[in-house]
C-alpha cells in the first residue's frame, strides 16, 4: 500500500484552534489540490477526532474528476475510513452517507451494539488489534478491498501513530500564512512523541511550491512497502 | 523598535520533544544564518524556559561578524535579554557570562533576593508588570538602553506573547526535514492560543528558500510600530 499524508496547518503546525474546530488555514488553489489527491486515490482516512470536530464527507468535489474516475471503472469518490478502535463515530456521519463504501476500523474493545449499528448504517466494519487500531493489520485488510493508494488527512494523532509504525510514504502539508498558537491545540503530529532523535522519521524535502498566500512543502518519508 | 522572531521547527511545528532537550533541528547553513541575524541585532531576547531548558550563550560566533560590529562601535555580540518575570534565571547561566551585556526582564513579584542575585552576577534587571513580565513596557525600556533592533529566539511560549501583544514586525522559521511529535512538545508559538480566526495575527510570506535539508520562510508579520 502506498500511504500519503496531506493536512494543512499553521506556520507554528496546527491544524485547528484549542477549541479545535475546523477554521480556514488554506485557500481554494489548496482545496483544489487535495481534491485531485483523493481523486487519485482507492481510499481516504481519517481518526475519529477529526470526524466528531469536523463530520467531513470526503468525497471528490470536482465533476470532471469523478467522471474521470467513472469512466475509468472506479467510483466517482474513493472509499471512506475512519480509524475508531471504540466505534464512535455517529450512525449520522455525513462520512456514512451513500455517496460511497465506507470501511470503519475498530478494534475488539468496541463495544458490539455500536458495531452493529454502523454496519446498519452501511459501513463495513474492520476490527484490528485491541485497545487502539492495531493499523498494519488493517491496512493489510484494506488492501484486500482493493485499497492501494491511500490518503490520510488527519487527524494529528493518527498520523503520529502512522509515522510511529513507519506506515507513511510521502507526506504534504500546505503551510498558511497564520499563527494559532495554544499548547492544547492539536498539531499535525501529536499523540506521545519521539524523544530520540536518532529515531525521528527521516523525511527528505523533495519539493517546495508557493500556492494561494501560502506554501506546499513535499516528503519523501520512505516508508517501507508494507 | 523593530522585532525578528527566528527559530527552527520541525514540520510539525515542534521546537523540541516532549522532553524539552535541546535538538537538531536545522544545519550548519541555517545556523550561520541565525549567527548572521545575531550580529545585525542590538538585543537577542529568550524566554526563561529556553534558558533552563538550553543555557544557550547567544554569543554572535563568527570573527568576522565580530569585528565588523566592534569597526562600527557596537560590542561584539549584541546585548542578550531573558524574559523571566520571576527571576528564575540561575546565576551562573551562560547568558550572564561576561561576553556582553545581559539583560533580565522581571515582574513585580519576582523575588528580592533573586534580583539581588542577578544584579551580583552582572545582569542589568528591568522590572515591568505584575504577574507576567509587560513585554510592550519592557520593550520601552529596552529602547532607553538603545535596544532598537531586537532578534527573539524563542521558546514557544514567549513567541506566543509577542504575536498576542501586536509586537511582531517579522518572523523567519527554517523548517527541518523532520516529525517530532508530541502533544506535550513545545511547538513554535504556544501559550493560551487564538480561538477567534478574525484576530490571528495576520502574516504575509515574503520569501521561501531551500537551506541545508529544509526550507527558510520569511513573513511579514506587520507589527504596528511601537
Ligand atoms: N488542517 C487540517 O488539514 C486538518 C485535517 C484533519 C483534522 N484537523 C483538525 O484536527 C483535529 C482532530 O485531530 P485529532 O488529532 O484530535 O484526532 P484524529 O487524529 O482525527 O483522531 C484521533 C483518534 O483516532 C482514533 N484512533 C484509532 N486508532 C488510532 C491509532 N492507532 N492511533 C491514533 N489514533 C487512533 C483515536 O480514538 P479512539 O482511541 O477512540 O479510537 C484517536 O483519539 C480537529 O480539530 C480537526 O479540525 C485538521
Ligand atoms: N528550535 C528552536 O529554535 C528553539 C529556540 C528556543 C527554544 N527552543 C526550545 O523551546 C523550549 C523552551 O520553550 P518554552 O516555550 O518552554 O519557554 P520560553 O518561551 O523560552 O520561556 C517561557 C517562559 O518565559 C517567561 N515569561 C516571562 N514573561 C513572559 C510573557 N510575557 N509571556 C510568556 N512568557 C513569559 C515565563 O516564565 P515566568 O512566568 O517564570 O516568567 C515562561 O514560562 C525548550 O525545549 C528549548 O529547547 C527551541
Amino acid at each position: 500500500m502506498h500511504v500519503h499524508v496531506n493536512a494543512a496547518e499553521s506556520v507554528d503546525g496546527k491544524l485547528s484552534t484549542r477549541e479545535r474546530e475546523q477554521v480556514a488555514i488554506s485557500g481554494p488553489a489548496d482545496f483544489d489540490r487535495m481534491d485531485a489527491l483523493r481523486a487519485e486515490s482507492d481510499g481516504v482516512l481519517v481518526g475519529v477526532g477529526t470526524v466528531l470536530a469536523d463530520d467531513p464527507s470526503l468525497t471528490v468535489k470536482d465533476d470532471e474528476r469523478r467522471d474521470r474516475r467513472e469512466r475509468d471503472g472506479e467510483p466517482a469518490t474513493p472509499a471512506r475510513i475512519v480509524a475508531d478502535s471504540r466505534a464512535r463515530t455517529p450512525p449520522d456521519a455525513e462520512i456514512l452517507g451513500d455517496a460511497a463504501a465506507t470501511y470503519v476500523l475498530v478494534s475488539e474493545d468496541a463495544d458490539e451494539a455500536d458495531v452493529a449499528a454502523l454496519s446498519a448504517a452501511g459501513a463495513t466494519v474492520v476490527t484490528a488489534g485491541s485497545g487502539r487500531v492495531d493499523l498494519p493489520a488493517a491496512f493489510e485488510r484494506l488492501e484486500d478491498h482493493g485499497v492501494e493508494r491511500l490518503l490520510v488527512e488527519g487527524g494529528g494523532e493518527l498520523i503520529f501513530s502512522l509515522f510511529d509504525a513507519g506506515l507513511v510514504d510521502r507526506l504534504t502539508v500546505y503551510v498558511g500564512p497564520v499563527v494559532i498558537g495554544g499548547r492544547d491545540a492539536p498539531t499535525l503530529a501529536d499523540g506521545e512523541g519521539f524523544t530520540d532523535p536518532d529515531a525521528f522519521p527521516s523525511l527528505s524535502l523533495e519539493d517546495v511550491e508557493r500556492l494561494d498566500d501560502g506554501v506546499v512543502l513535499t516528503y519523501d518519508a520512505g516508508a517501507e512497502e508494507q
